[in-house]
């Protein structure tokens, strides 16, 4: 039997402590599985008092997880800590300089700095792995990274944000509103204090910004991704698009287009049978597709066991000495990301307006997009359940919606008969607009 | 660069041959993928002359996959030649023998000689590996293998063969009877002349039987799995599903029980809101589900390119150097499987008998299924839509089907209710019995 593998655990949260409370338990198994024992031997978070239901006894503790990363008693640094700077980035930069293997579920320090961690990692020749970045529970980045090389891949998309998720299921199925949904997400603990990091769409972008750079071989780049929240979805929208056929998800997408490699996290109708369109609550999923391949992939995206348990796969992965390059190719072959721009986005769009009651405004919105050779596939108007709308519809206080449909089309297109329907004084308000993906 | 990876391919069938296309299209892919170049330097199938749509030119010839299998200018030995015994066996024993890794998609030589092969390759410190013998596009075996390792598992499940569930697929939405269905699978290639392997559920059956040894740590044991067929399904009880919110699905089941571990591959009934009853036509899913984790894979069970970038995937994991024992840990700690017997399966039941129609035949059914404590949830007594068949009846010289489901029951009280409603007289032919997953 070859030598334990030493551990360091940087970061006792819920998943930190399940790291711990896993290796314990399943201590056998993965002895098994990797060839050699595992066993933690420091550990580093800010209080040092807090009951977190494991055993620290016999386990060093660090105050400051950077002189965790370079104690020479831990063979390998999990990076638990969060934030793309700080003490996460330090301590991750510690651990490779000092020539450890980084293990880490830190998305936003990836989507920052992944390319230049990585190619630390590379320099040294350790591992720097992070199957518990994206989609917790879902072996995500092993299968892009090592179960596809046979195919080259065109698109990958999915729900990548358990928060949304929840928020428009509980909307969908009870008919909150997005308030009361965000609100039930707080107190069961799916949501934080400050969401926006969720329902912003900002998280679904950093995890979708790694599984660009997996998918395509591309250099990451967060900052080339399209990101729309969930903040301005309504009841409304959410029974039209059942009426029409459809479900309102965050989707994360990314695919190859003749102007680059377009990528956009926005909320999405997709067809009622579709695979991603029945993934309800805070379940993940992602769909994969390419020259040999077409496969989904559902789970759960959070979770103290599920997270830890990918973290754990990582540290065998280590033990065994089956590592492989962080992003599957050495980062010097990963290609520049060429951007294709949110404008040339081609497909079907739902358009929700706020509509003047008065006659020819319909007639004058269809000219609009048709002057942008946008053709309609249907048009629907609906009276609000409501009963006070409804009467103030009566009296011509109130604007009607007016929804449309429309077939494959241009984002730019889109946007340019918009502008002119909001400059001919027809709408109150902005337009919502939510793009439809068919292909899911 | 290392030196190239020298690759002999026994077996030039649609996925022999489209591993070879792959390898030269995909060429520099996978040389970034592997760190080194992967080249096929030998073949071997029975027909020389045949035209394959690959160019052989400069790959050396063997009639003998035997002699390619010893060839020194082979350093992995592809395996594609299908069947547990034979020329197949013989190959995979002879390069392991000779010290070359092993990749092959025989799902039948692994389910009887698996274990004795794994070994061999343990001993010669070589890889065996078989990604595409199970569910040919889904990761399944990689996922099981080395993405888990954190996760007790307690059941693996799944749509293991596309013929079947294409089949079924047609019956359900087409109104196709059996043969019909079958005729069309076999016009569309779907289905062998001698389909048998397939609708019989033996295929699904060598795959679960691997599937078990990965996710419980235990020796492969395909004859402790119980087997039924989709042959006796009808369209009456794909209606009657329909009409109680199912689903019917060739499934394959591996779950601890107290009893040991069942395995048992059969026509299974599943709420029509499950994840697999959402898996039509040739498509597979598996689904895992543990202590720490549950999730469900999606994609082409089947196909050249789909199997070929499984067999590709594992060629690269040998060329990285990044292999794994081929059953996760040691053969030697594989622990012997403790089977359950079926008779010990508890669940649901759907049952179809063709009822005498005489009074009080029901109140005598339901009393046999009373005195062995099975609890009923529905009884369902229908007229077949068939005009002939509703006159027979009317005339009695035909029977009428009573549908009866029961709440969760052991098979063999099940069995014994039957024995006795058939010794009683009150049913015609053979009970239909189709068992019910909620869990999926």
């Amino acid at each position: 039997m070859a030598a334990a593998l030493k551990v360091g655990v940087a970061g006792l949260g819920t998943v930190g402590a399940s790291v711990i409370k896993i290796l314990d338990e399943r201590r056998d198994a993965l002895t098994a599985s990797s060839g050699r024992p595992i066993q933690v031997t420091a550990v580093s978070a800010r209080e040092r008092g807090k009951d977190r239901g494991v055993d620290l006894n016999n386990i060093k503790w660090h105050d400051d997880p950077l002189t965790l990363a370079a104690d020479a008693n831990v063979d390998l640094v999990v990076e638990l800590i969060g934030g793309a700077e700080g003490k996460a980035r330090a301590t991750v930069e510690t651990a490779l300089k000092n020539g450890k293997p980084v293990v880490t579920a830190n998305k936003a320090l990836l989507a920052a700095h992944g390319l230049a961690l990585a190619a630390l990692a590379e320099e040294k020749n350790v591992s720097l792995a992070f199957e518990a970045a994206v989609a917790g529970g879902i072996p995500i980045i092993k299968t892009l990274r090592e179960a596809l090389p046979g195919s080259r891949l065109d698109r990958v998309s999915g729900i990548l944000n358990g928060t949304c998720n929840f928020i428009l299921t509980r909307m969908e199925e009870d008919g909150l509103s997005f308030g009361e949904a965000l609100a039930l997400a707080q107190k069961l603990g799916y949501a934080e204090a400050d969401p926006t990091f969720d329902i912003g769409g900002f998280d679904a972008a950093h995890k979708l910004a790694i599984l660009t750079s997996l998918a395509f071989g591309t250099q990451i780049d967060a900052d080339a991704i399209y990101v729309e929240g969930i903040q301005s979805i309504s009841p409304l929208d959410l029974a039209t698009a059942e009426e029409l056929g459809y479900r309102i998800k965050l989707l994360g997408v990314a695919t190859r287009t003749e102007a680059g490699i377009e990528q956009r996290v926005h909320p999405t109708m997709v067809p009622k049978s579709a695979p991603l369109a029945q993934v309800m609550g805070v379940t993940n999923a992602v769909q994969i597709s390419g020259s040999a391949s077409d496969i989904t992939l559902v789970g759960p995206g959070a979770g103290g066991a599920a997270t830890a348990s990918a973290v754990i796969a990582d540290i065998v992965d280590v033990a065994r000495g089956a590592s492989r390059l962080p992003f599957g190719v050495p980062v010097k072959e990963l290609q520049k990301l060429e951007r294709a721009a949110i404008q040339t986005h081609k497909g079907g769009y739902y358009i929700r307006l706020d509509v003047v009651d008065r006659p020819g405004t319909a007639a004058a919105i269809a000219t609009r997009m048709a002057e942008q050779e946008i053709s309609l596939e249907s048009i629907l108007q609906r009276k609000p359940r409501d009963k006070k709308l409804a009467e103030a519809i009566e009296n011509k206080t109130q604007t009607v919606p007016l929804v449309l449909i429309t077939h494959a089309t241009s984002e730019s297109a889109v946007r340019k008969a918009l502008d002119d329907v909001l400059a001919d004084g027809h709408i109150h308000g902005s337009p919502q607009v939510i793009r439809i993906e068919k292909e899911h």
